[in-house]
């Protein structure tokens, strides 16, 4: 795959190598803000008839790549992909977010649990990204993600979205060895998904650790980051993904990044509320950053846009290594004529930075 | 009123003297986890009117202080007083937390705005504060509290709870002279309102900026850490203020610790998602800190619960300066036995400390 695949900057940045501009994607960036995004959404059904047709779930990954001068698409997918091919039984109720019908509730229940074949109890996943490859060509490279084992965990706990996760952290505090039994699991899991989108034709992977901010110091180190290190360690020892670009993003989590960073990952998502200054300055030339403006600032004005966009660039500074981002995902109030004006001021404020790279 | 004050060791903490052991007390410790709250609730037929009637005010504040060994009790208010007292229309709808009948709307809405006089607009507060510490007599002292200057203005502008208070960081950044206004007239009103409450008997002042922690770093100092600084200012120079102890808390803002602690506050409020023994190297000897459980962790075992209490205040050390409590508000879920653990685990673990102190 690598031979055919043409020198895209997003892909040189995470590899902490010089580019003509600083690239930029948008987490969410298929997302309820376009209109074209609600019309498929609409013709689908349902969310998850979008994310379970590889067809449907194709065409809104390209719909923001036809709009905005983007350097990278992701696969557009649901988060909780592997609790349900694990029998949980994923379903969405309006206005709820994410439920899973048959949370755990055990120790047994985790004993029961076995990692997904991907290629056949995630199929559809896989069949999203080869013909999303296929309809990209060389226009981007495509991202594929998956959750963190931690933040599957809290969902599979606790049967749905929370502010607390209670359940998961009290399982973790009373009963660790329990807790690392299902981790282990979603690490295996996680890592065989992540590899087999790659085979597929995933030329970048990232891990959402979405919950990992709210777990006191030594519970991340012990619940999120271990498990995070561990599909790490598997990616860089596998053929096809050892050169595959790895972002791992806890978000909430700005007082870990170093120990992330040693991870082995090729880069770190940052959220907006570090300088990203200091965040480079914390994990040196370790790995490239993935971040990080206010989601919010694209409800501001265009030039307010702009003068946040290039005080992101120039507080990064003359290095290798940033691909330019959100620090969260974009929300659906937002009109995408700001998204426009974010990704040309990202490509023009960078082009000037160009000649001074390390 | 400094004089008739007994040497409470939840006053010494605060002041970093010497103590015989930690003190405790829980944010939210007056609330829907007791049963004899939810029926003194019941009875007064909404939140607003157990908030507004100063005698059911003070049942409520005095009730965790008869199951529980606490050393504080809290004002029992709402957060959104001085909004309302501005007349913005405060009221809840079921499940969906406070809201405003009129946000502002524009720069003429905020120059409208005035400082509410805390003893006329505001008199069920004064009135509760007075009756609870005739109530209280010796037994804990009175910690008397208001949202910042930056909390209040998220609300007033969105005119209810948000994950992202877009339109107020789309002001704050669009138009900072306008937010600057707001931010200026909310300070001068949240320094009267703590000023009357320490004049009507509050022995200890706490600022809640529940918001702060989702700006980044510049907009945080600006917008949040500059009119806190005010209003702590304002405090430490006025005679009624100026030796209350006054604990700011602003959560989710662990990267700004040191500039908060050089505000002049007396202690800093700190959540869980740092270890409390690296935020005291970070600031020192210059305040004293405020917390730091996971309040998820009062859902776990009672030896657990032990385990964790004792790690704090062993991480935290042989300083003074530690007042010990949740990192965040305690959950409705959670069992009144175990904050009973919790009290009196961190009393017996922190009085073997006591001979150490500094």
């Amino acid at each position: 795959m690598s031979d055919a695949t043409p020198d895209y900057r997003f892909l040189r940045a995470l590899r902490r190598q010089s580019v003509d501009r600083t690239p930029i994607w948008i987490m969410r960036q298929a997302g309820r803000y376009l209109p074209e995004y609600r019309a498929t959404r609409e013709r689908a059904g349902s969310f998850l008839a979008l994310a379970q047709t590889p067809e449907l779930a194709c065409e809104v990954t390209l719909q923001p790549l036809a709009r905005f001068a983007l350097d990278a698409a992701i696969l557009f997918s649901d988060i909780l992909t592997i609790p349900d091919a694990m029998g949980l039984g994923l379903h969405f109720v309006d206005g709820e977010g994410p439920k899973l019908h048959r949370p755990l509730r055990s120790a047994a229940d985790i004993a029961r649990l076995g990692a997904p074949d991907p290629e056949t109890d995630l199929r559809y996943v896989m069949d999203a990204v080869r013909l999303i490859r296929r309809e990209l060509g060389a226009r981007a490279p495509l991202i594929g993600f998956s959750g963190s084992p931690w933040t599957l965990a809290c969902y599979m706990i606790e049967g749905e979205g929370s502010s607390s996760f209670t359940r998961a952290k009290a399982l973790a505090l009373d009963d660790p060895r329990t807790m690392h039994r299902l981790l282990d699991t979603l690490a295996q899991a996680v890592a065989a998904y992540l590899t087999a989108q790659a085979a597929a034709g995933a030329q970048a992977l990232m891990v959402f650790d979405t919950w990992g901010g709210l777990l006191a110091p030594d519970a991340f180190g012990e619940f999120s980051r271990e498990p995070m290190a561990a599909v790490v360690a598997c990616l860089k020892a596998h053929p096809v993904t050892r050169d595959v670009p790895l972002i791992l993003f806890s978000k909430g989590a700005n007082g870990h990044l170093e120990s992330l960073a040693d991870t082995g990952c090729d880069a770190l998502g940052v959220d907006w509320t570090i300088g990203i200054g200091q965040a480079r300055a914390r994990v040196g030339a370790r790995v490239a950053l993935h971040g990080n403006l206010d989601p919010a600032t694209l409800a501001t004005a265009p030039e307010t846009i702009r003068a946040q966009a290039r005080k992101i660039i120039e507080d990064f500074g003359a290095h290798p290594g940033h691909v330019f981002n959100l620090g969260h995902g974009i929300t659906p109030d937002i009109d995408p004529a700001h998204v426009a004006v974010l990704v040309d001021a990202v490509h023009e404020f960078s082009v000037k930075k160009a000649g001074s790279r390390e």
